[in-house]
């Protein structure tokens, strides 16, 4: 197993990386002055495993036998630090039962099959003896679409997919990949650009999630805007049943009835395991920019967005933060040194000087950022046609150095969540989609409702979002929130979050964009998708996996 | 009913409507050349509805005093040719059994309920009184989706949603509106058009089909590569369930679990009745244009289109016949007169001046279209772009003549077949979708596996086919076939017809790109989807339907 990499038991990333503020200067101010809290430097970097005490596997010895048989007893295990980093995703809750090793019931035993057919193998095993199979990919999942339910009584076998792992082949001509499910995103990222293609899709979890895992809980990434969401991405794909192995070959439409793909796409190993996806992949951009954009307020940012949305003009991604996540992403920025020092604060007073004379409110200003790729000359095109756009809604055009560093920070933020529960504070992430109509009220709805809950749980919170990314009909809402914890955590938490989620509904958005369900958002399914929507899923489960083996009860229950 | 529009008892459109070959004095020896048929003028305009013998309904009182009650007297009946009318879909199957009297099971009644609530009612009745209900939008299905099962002992309802025909709202800010689903394509652009806006979706049957109808059955329509298939364009929907009706609200994207929205998508009336859906709509463009061009043989016409899809340059659409459907293109033009005879004529002498000293096999070459919709200054440009991808394969630039051309005649072709058929002869159409790396493969198959159908039904036989869609990783490929009639229709053509979808799924293409499944194409479905994926799907369908009232015996048998 020691191939297979996974995460810190205790929280993101890799063990070696933190979260950093001493280079930060602005941030442990601004950290005060949003959540009251007094950052102290960080005291441990790691928590010792022996913090924590473990329910012990509850694997039978002949259910172990059976396993064993499958895929060798090197690739299985119930040690009980493996068994722990499997037990859940790393949403708040989770990283709170985990830290505080409050585990309830975690998986008995995991595997790490070498391929589909030692899949097929665990899968026989568990209808056989009526296990609960958790399909594992890189553990990223923040809608707790891992653990188990605390009740729990049989045997869960967390089945790990890191194993399956390689690009298997490329279709020049018709940009299409035919990849292990298993795979990480820079592994899978690696083995594409080394024959000059990408799939294009990076979410914030890229570095530590997999393929089959975007598949199972419909992700979208960063590029989306260009590279399309997995959904798009996702043109075949093998999924492993008990019985058999459902097999979408690879085609760029159909009108083969209701869509098992789309089926399949945000099925959290409810529906069989994912072993292996056809996906749309494309050559390497020649060039690439990402360009900074400063607005006067977050309506007309909004706009701006829309602009571009409906101009046709391509972009990779068009996102902008509103005026809190603006204030933050400043407090974020490295301290410079030297020349650059200089450099910066003397166009730091620049950009104040022309925002002052054209009359902004600074607190009201939003930042925003165009990626543009492509030939030379049609980057310079757009980055134009796009400029003309956001001038329109009184923009400032800040250039391709505030761009740079947005692509070098993209994948830190997780490791912000640790940092911060290290200083007994929450920082946390829902994302929610709506049609253009809706996104200012939807952004003002979940804005009061956080602070209507902060309020009610007596304390300074702190909320921020960005648009991350555009459909013709609407865009996605991404929020962060913050507070420091209090006497009840959990109970708090829920009433928080919970606030937002409400928002997110009540206001004409989705629960999630692309974070899934799981347990975390299924309260809310019946108002997304109706209660007879969730009937007929209640309906699919059963039907699709009588014994309740699969992933019981994420999704609906 | 009077108000509720429907095509011919016989055939294809309305009453007064024929295809006319007169005017096209290239036509007939074409035909006489690729079918070796002697076409003789149309006998007749229409057949009285007296040639035929209807079964009797069987429906009960106590279930016709039950619809009334939901309806009202005079929006349902029992009238033989109404109900002729609604027994089945446009194939060459049913053309022939209709024609020929052969109804074995026809829907005992037609109901045209108002609202919702009257389609909710009418399923309530369904349930408990285990009665069949078919959903019909506008009839026009060529996969036999409509066409009851022959041994159906249970009382059959027609449900007409021809009265739900409203465009309820439209968010001009998202770009979205609400429509009922019955409404008609023209009554539904006329609607959207008042507003400046358009749908966007022109399939071939537009004239005489329904927003519903697309959605149930998954349509693509002429302008989808802008527009999207109908799977994009849908973006929110109600259905109505026995006990319920399922309600989603109209989201850019969501990441809510498997997608509901994807399983009523080609559902064809098996998991409920589409009332009303939320649709991507789209200004009505500013200027559009759509160019002709030649290439000199399919494989570059092919790479012409790839190169197209690839470049990002945002075309309506791109498609391009091969060298069999450009000579029968050319033979069904309109003889000119007058002036611009002498013009077309010098013209075309010009053409075949140019071809002959490129060199080209005049027998090889091929004629596609693009079409361009924006700002005149955007159009320009992205014709440009188009041009010198298509001269990079050898293409000659023709203009917008033949293009203007093509626009005018898009909706005729159905009317071809009713005149074929007068004929006694068969020109049937099937579609399939493949990869960019399989598309000429798969034409060759089909080709073939045509060739071989023919001879071993001893005719003389004609395909030919053009791309009609592009995708990021394949295309569609739209055939047309046609022969002469022999002793045993029904055998012959199931033969040929069945040549064409087995080498589609054979070659790696699947067995409809937009007409659905129906039970013309289920006997595909487990080589398209996988024996697993089918027995999914008959669970799902087993589940959601436990009566069996809905449909049944679609899709999946």
């Amino acid at each position: 197993m020691a191939h297979v990499k996974h995460m810190k038991w205790w929280g993101w990333g890799e063990e070696d990386v933190h979260f950093e503020y001493a280079n930060k200067p602005a941030f442990a101010p601004f950290v005060k002055k949003a959540l009251g809290v007094d950052l102290r430097p960080r005291e441990r970097d790691t928590i010792p495993f022996s913090t924590v005490t473990v329910p012990g596997s509850r694997a039978g010895a002949e259910v172990l036998e059976a396993l064993r048989a499958v895929s060798g007893a090197e690739h299985m295990s119930v040690d009980d630090e493996l068994r722990v980093v499997h037990w859940a995703g790393k949403s708040v809750t989770e990283l709170l039962l985990t830290r505080a090793g409050e585990f309830a019931r975690v998986p008995d035993v995991v595997v790490y099959p070498a391929d589909e057919q030692e899949v097929a193998a665990v899968l026989a095993v568990a209808v056989e003896r009526d296990l609960v199979v958790i399909p594992f990919g890189g553990g990223t999942s923040i809608s707790r679409s891992l653990q188990p339910s605390p009740h729990e009584e049989r045997t869960i076998v967390s089945l790990d997919l890191g194993r399956m792992n390689q690009v298997l082949a490329v279709d020049e001509t018709a940009g299409l990949a035919t990849i292990q499910a298993g795979v990480l995103g820079p592994d899978m990222e690696a083995q594409l650009n080394a024959r000059g293609w990408t799939l294009g899709h990076f979410p914030d979890s890229f570095t530590h999630s997999t393929l089959g895992g975007w598949a199972a809980t419909r992700s979208s990434g960063m590029q989306s805007d260009k590279y399309g969401d997995i959904a798009d991405i996702v043109r075949g794909m093998r999924v492993v049943r008990p019985g058999g192995t459902v097999v979408l070959r690879p085609l760029p439409s159909t009108s083969t009835g209701p869509s098992l793909r789309e089926m399949f796409l945000g099925s959290e190993g409810r529906l069989g395991v994912i072993t292996e996806l056809d996906v749309q992949v494309h050559r390497v951009a020649e060039h690439r920019e990402v360009i900074a954009y400063m607005f006067p307020t977050w309506q007309r940012a909004l706009s701006a967005m829309h602009a571009i949305a409906r101009s046709g003009v391509p972009t990779t991604f068009a996102r902008v933060s509103d005026a809190h996540e603006t204030a933050f992403s400043l407090s974020t920025q490295k301290a410079p040194t030297g020349l650059k020092k200089k450099l910066t604060a003397k166009g730091q007073d620049l950009l104040w000087e022309v925002m002052r004379r054209r009359g902004w409110d600074t607190d009201a200003m939003c930042i925003g950022y165009v990626c543009f790729e492509g030939a030379k000359a049609e980057v310079e095109r757009h980055k134009k046609a796009v400029a003309g756009l956001v001038k329109h809604e009184g923009a400032l055009v800040l250039g391709s150095g505030p761009g740079a560093l947005y692509d070098q920070k993209k994948f830190d933020t997780p490791y912000l969540r640790d940092f911060l529960l290290e200083q007994n504070t929450i920082g946390d992430v829902s994302e929610t989609a709506a049609p253009w109509s809706k996104l200012a009220t939807v952004h003002q709805a979940v804005y009061e409702a956080a602070e209507r809950a902060f309020r009610s749980q007596g304390k300074q919170g702190w909320i921020m979002s960005h648009m991350s990314h555009s459909y013709h009909s609407g865009a996605c809402l991404y929020f962060t929130f913050g507070y420091g914890i209090g006497e009840d955590p959990h109970a708090e938490y829920a009433v928080i979050k919970g606030a937002v989620q409400q928002a997110f509904v009540d206001a004409g958005g989705t629960l999630s964009h692309h974070h899934g369900v799981g347990t975390e958002h299924s309260p809310w399914m019946a108002q997304d998708v109706s209660p007879e929507g969730v009937q007929l899923l209640r309906d699919l489960f059963a039907v699709a996996d009588p014994g309740a083996n699969l992933n019981p009860g994420k999704i609906v229950d």
